[in-house]
């Protein structure tokens, strides 16, 4: 009898926290929209003034998510007796919410106003350092931005390394002792690669690129591409923004962006590629998970890693251009005349250091990424001074790349991340590489003839199996779970270092 | 000491008060972004996920005007000796979220439920009922439609008639007394100047536009003039949609839709001329009323006027195509070849009566509003059964046009307002003719050289005079007071009947 009692009282809990939660994902949903709109098609005047409409939904949003309400149902619903009897999606709900509740009421809203206000002054300011190539207007901005993210670790709490508490929000459940050791593989056999390249002396070209492709052409080609590789096109459309981006509105609206240069074709192609990898795990979630927090990608670095699996690991393979490389000169007969197959396909893969991050080759991404994450680590722990950080850059660019920056404009100063308070972010590109990576001796293994469907064009078997084992699933399990999932193992740094070593050994001959 | 506390008092409900106002209106320029990516861009399997985050906000907004706190701030700033002392632009804002106020809490909770799923069926059964040319399909929701309406004007309360508490929610203050003489003026004056219209026997023709215009032709043009009629592409955005309509999100952010279709040139010009008319509107509002109810239009009449000014009053005279003629013949020389400007502008005024509303000429177009007024009125009052519609259409039609429908598709189906309960928003239509014949009176009264402005391309100065004493006002003035303030007299239907009187006596030679 009263265990009735108490299950009729728990049903009433869970559906009353079901429907705050789908209130909540309601007005994300139209938050993502808002995001769209903003970066497509607002007119420049409207656009103050809808921030501030934005900006009331916004803390709307965010008072439900930290109300009395929420607060009493998942009192109730984490209690271990009562999680146990809540279904896989319900207790994954449960789970997200709990963490945002006491992630956003850890902080004092007092500390949290000043941080939203600093966020966007230093946003300014590293904008002006930025253009002025100084990095004095962005020090004392960002040197309080790392003491408020210290200060964060503080409220958030953490094991054993405040940094852990940064990295958890991007990536639940890594911490700097898991972290450490996979970079530390990667970082060695990277450079090592990259070092035996370099003597090899081998330079495939990358000339070919150096022309200009017509706009309207490298548009019809972006579009002719996405729906063959699975996007639908009815749940979702293709837009033009400076920065390109995916946004998933819902399960039947992923919408992504591109962005075309007529003397940068290879941004377009392999921009748009990524953003439908993005594309197609949200378009690939439960549909019964619409209106619920795990409706999105488990992580930051899981979403990464459907990107790069489509762009890296799909879309520079030679099978993959076997299949397109026809249309593609079709678009672009005089541009690519005279130029093989196998050529084009050096000509993307080649690898060679350089300054600019979202610039860099698959090989040395990474050692970017790792640059990043060893700095960022530094000035939360308090081993590195703001102050220091451009000559601890460039002497770390020495270390991991080989080259030294001339400015710090073309150093310190180049990504926007910090200025926003998005530390903690970087690892999860490397994080996508590491779990593609994984995911791809995976599918190779269940799929034996992998490489012959993308000759053949046959990229729906390849989406079937990613939604089969990563999209459905959205984030009803954490990152690590999913990985175990999917491959029967934990996080592993050697699939990548194998990958890497195997397509540049055969690429430059080594 | 007492006044001092009363003033601190109602200076923190003011501020309460707006604030609450501005998170409505806040609501209300998401909706209406909502409604805009809805219409455009929103992908198919996306909509209907979307349509239930629209509801969450619309719901919400929707208590936030009949929430407690409002009740309380308007209670206390209604009361007379309270509102005398606000300022005007707070006066307004009361007024208006009054009325919004006691019309919502006016319907009891489960009746406003009914009427919205009657609403969304009646739709359903009327998109049927069209469809298979069969109105029995529609016939009962329709009665169930305006058995509801019956009962909403005994809800909201009026003082004569029961159509008044409906005509009130489109045209704030107007009367079937006030309306009556009105139209009965303007009838019998169209249908004799109709008559003598066709038995002058005389026929512009208007074969010119059965040819195929190349869309993207007609996309330029469009995208030439706008800009040119005052439309601020700043602020603001074309776009293309089966229905065309005007969207203003925010005073800096106000869209328009238009139609190409090859074999209906006219459509997309003058109905983007149209669109322009309502977002010049919006666009010139107060810029100090963004956030504030009083941002919009003060009615659909007026914001009716101010399409149908620039649509007819501008953009259907000689002058406006002594300008821009050489301009559409530009791009389509083959088309226009051996036209003469004369020859397009009797084509683009030809009168003849017709069945379909959205395709009437200015003439006729009301004589369809006045039997579409004359019907909703009887149904109110009881008068007119709906099972007998299709007859009384098709009889009314022969009195007010003097042809036959030859179906009801072409007849009583044709209009989607009442599926949506849309009843008393049909003499908008015509108000606006009437409001802006009143105000092109006045205009050319205080700018002699009118249509010389025209003629010379500076619409600007139109532009400006509209704002002046039109657009920057949005909601601030009721319908009556600002036809009052603008020409100094009560609506007359003198001016429009003179304005048709005087333009096809000389096209029609008469």
């Amino acid at each position: 009898m009263t265990q009735q009692v108490l299950n009729a009282s728990i049903q009433k809990t869970v559906e009353q926290f079901t429907a705050l939660d789908e209130k909540i994902c309601h007005y994300g949903n139209i938050m993502g929209l808002l995001g769209w709109d903003a970066r497509t098609y607002a007119p420049k005047k409207g656009r103050p003034i809808f921030a501030k409409a934005k900006g009331t939904l916004s803390t709307e949003m965010f008072k439900l998510s930290v109300s009395q309400e929420m607060g009493d149902y998942l009192e109730t619903l984490t209690k271990p007796e009562v999680f146990a009897q809540l279904d896989s999606a319900t207790q994954a709900c449960v789970r997200e919410r709990n963490k945002d509740y006491n992630k956003s009421k850890s902080i004092p809203s007092d500390v949290y106003n000043e941080y939203v206000v600093l966020a966007s002054n230093a946003n300014d300011a590293w904008e002006e350092a930025r253009s002025n190539d100084d990095f004095s207007y962005f020090e004392p901005y960002l040197e309080k931005m790392i003491e408020m993210k210290k200060q964060f670790a503080e409220y958030y709490g953490y094991e054993n390394h405040p940094y852990d508490a940064l990295l958890d929000e991007f990536e639940p459940g890594l911490t700097v002792e898991k972290l450490d050791p996979l970079f530390a593989d990667l970082r060695e056999k990277s450079i090592d690669l990259l070092n035996r390249i370099q003597q090899s002396g081998r330079k495939p070209g990358s000339e070919i690129f150096n022309q200009t492709f017509d706009v309207e052409k490298q548009k019809a080609f972006a579009e002719f591409i996405i729906p063959k590789l699975g996007y639908d096109l009815d749940a979702g459309r293709l837009d033009e923004t400076t920065h390109p981006f995916a946004m998933g509105i819902n399960t039947g609206d992923v919408r992504i962006t591109t962005r075309y240069e007529p003397e940068n074709m290879r941004m377009a192609i392999f921009g748009t590629i990524h953003e439908t990898g993005h594309a197609l795990y949200e378009q690939g979630v439960n549909a019964d998970y619409e209106g619920r927090v795990i409706r999105r990608g488990a992580s930051f670095g899981i979403h990464e890693s459907q990107s790069r699996f489509l762009e890296n690991f799909v879309g520079r393979t030679k099978e993959f251009w076997t299949y397109f490389y026809d249309d593609l000169k079709q678009h672009f007969p005089h541009q690519l005349s005279g130029i093989s197959l196998d050529e084009f396909f050096r000509a993307i893969n080649c690898v060679e250091p350089s300054l600019i991050r979202v610039e860099a080759d698959e090989l040395t991404y990474n050692l970017h990424i790792m640059l990043r994450y060893e700095i960022e680590k530094g000035l939360i722990a308090g081993d590195i001074q703001v102050k220091d950080l451009p000559d601890v850059w460039n002497e770390k660019m020495v270390d991991y790349l080989g080259i030294t920056p001339p400015s710090n404009r073309l150093g310190v100063l180049q990504d926007v991340h910090w200025s926003h308070g998005g530390v903690g972010y970087f690892p999860s590109y490397s994080l996508g590489n590491l779990y593609g990576a994984q995911m791809l001796n995976k599918i190779v293994q269940e799929i034996p003839d992998f490489y012959q469907l993308i000759q053949n064009g046959e990229f729906m078997k390849i989406r079937e199996w990613l939604r089969e084992n990563v999209h459905q699933y959205g984030k009803l399990y954490t990152p690590a779970e999913l990985v175990k999932k999917v491959t029967g193992e934990e996080l592993d740094a050697s699939y990548l270092v194998e990958y890497l070593e195997q397509k540049y050994t055969k690429i430059y001959d080594l």
